[in-house]
């Protein structure tokens, strides 16, 4: 195996998020589930938007999140992905770069517009997601610098990336390149609906052992392993990928790594906006894991910057996360 | 003089602010005056974008922010303003009437698209904005809808608006129809700069008696007077108009009108981004006044909604205004 120019290589969908305070009423009055993301059609996109309230839009994409919280924390992330040649793909580039990540992925006209979601945040924090994919569900293969991936010790897939059929095909010909290249292949399953979706698409690149570490909450590793119980879905799945790693929300996160188990508590944070807690978690132990750190402690990275993420608006690092790392895990 | 449909009409520069953060340093190297606005082309703007972190798009404009506190306090809030047909400018339409604005003007293709304010904000709060005015400075006086203006109580301009011809016309032709109708002519001087652009323009305007209310913070008062000192600034001025609002930053704010005078203490808040203070201010005052509040209460709900502005980034209200006020103004 070659020496890495990437600790961290992420494809997701690139999309922009558009935020809007909503209350529970607004949510039932649209017939939306909480805490879930759906995908919408141009038509209804705009048809959501017109009852929305005023709102900010910041870039977001759960894999985006994660490369961009790599980046903060020193590590090195590129990320794959499509825009469009609008002011959305402009912002949602811009920000990328900006935070360090290698992102050369052309923006591309298919017609459509850069995606974005539209992120109602409830007063309890949680956030429920409608996305329009846009130009994100248009990643072609031929858009994959496979050189990239080659030279990236981990690539760092999500989950959603696996609803619109061209970029499944990106991601399963990036999961390719990098298994041959003996580089590490990361999944983060998003969403139980996206599980429901694509039980069998999912099942087959774990059970096939394509998956080095997995990500996922605890109703997704649930509903993964079809057993409503924690501990049960975690020894179901513990075994099939090297490293599995869990988040509980407010009861903190678990990883099980070649036989090694460890936990750690949630951080305490003041919640405004849940939206991008996993992909941060994430993006903390995968830059604990690059920097040489124990189980352990990259867990407690993890729940570090997902405590920041979720105490304002937006599902991207705003704090100094070195800084907040170098602090609170002395 | 008849009834009005609206309480306030605000023209102004329709422009969404890219807001990130930036630290003094940053400032220094680009040679920017913190604190000030200035006006840049298209190419600065890509180069300065390059430059800065990674950002949150938030709608802004002075006067559309007054407009967006006035409606969301309740009262009968209309903007005038020019968008270009792209992403920013649908942002911009949804924003203002999510809030409850009447927003008519229609979006126009000047080969330019919508304007933005890169608006730096360092630790200490305090914002650096660099706007590309794009569309906004297209606004043709045609884009007036006359009979809106003399349906209005109070029209409201910013300064602005002053800088680029095709508006200043526009906004000219404004103040003429609401004067012929009877109504009030509401001005912000917005900037220091700004009025050293238009000292004899703005001179013009204020002393042959074409201002009803003035607003001004303590610098800005200052400048146009020509004197290096607070007390003697606002009474070389107050005579000139029927209303004169003074804002000070962390010491409060002053009124004089009809011979009163009013001071508040300024609210208590954290400051994280002082974008929109004076603007919010302006919307407290005038929404109070809408509603029959007396001079000192109306500046106190200028001092509450500016202090709910500070507390976090962007400069349109997050909190319920009119919850706000009745529990602040009890």
């Amino acid at each position: 195996m070659t020496d890495t120019r990437l600790d961290v290589l992420a494809i997701g969908n690139a999309i922009v998020d558009v935020i809007a305070d909503a209350d529970d009423d607004f949510l039932a009055r649209e017939g939306l589930t909480k805490g879930s993301m759906r995908l919408i059609d141009a038509d209804e996109a705009t048809r959501l938007y017109e009852h929305m309230g005023s709102a900010r839009e910041i870039s977001g994409g759960s894999a985006g999140n994660t490369a961009a919280g790599v980046a903060a924390l020193g590590a090195r992330a590129g990320f794959i992905g499509q825009v469009a040649p609008d002011q959305l793909g402009e912002f949602y580039i811009h920000d990328l770069r900006a935070t360090g990540v290698e992102f050369t992925t052309p923006p591309a006209d298919f017609g459509v517009p850069t995606a974005r979601s539209m992120v109602l945040v409830t007063p309890d924090g949680h956030r429920t997601m409608n996305t329009f994919l846009g130009a994100a569900q248009h990643l072609p293969v031929r858009a994959l610098d496979e050189q990239q991936i080659r030279d990236a010790a981990i690539l760092y897939l999500e989950g959603y990336l696996w609803d619109p059929e061209t970029p499944r095909y990106a991601m399963i010909r990036a999961i390719e390149v990098a298994r041959g290249a003996g580089r590490k292949v990361a999944l983060t399953l998003s969403d139980t609906f996206c599980i429901d979706r694509h039980r069998a698409g999912f099942s087959q690149l774990i059970d096939g052992g394509k998956v080095d570490i997995l990500f996922a909450n605890e109703a997704e590793i649930q509903a993964l392993a079809g057993v409503p119980h924690f501990e049960t879905a975690v020894q179901a799945v513990q075994d099939k990928v090297e490293t599995l790693v869990v988040t509980r929300s407010e009861r903190g996160a678990v990883a099980v790594s070649g036989g090694e188990r460890a936990e750690v508590p949630a951080e305490p944070a003041d919640v405004v906006d849940t939206t991008g807690a996993g992909d941060l978690f994430a993006a903390g132990f995968l830059a604990g894991r690059a920097q040489g750190r124990g189980l352990e402690q990259s867990l407690r990275l993890g729940a570090i910057v997902a405590a920041e993420v979720i105490s304002h608006y937006g599902a991207r690092p705003e704090a100094d996360l070195r800084a907040l790392a170098a602090e609170r895990l002395a």
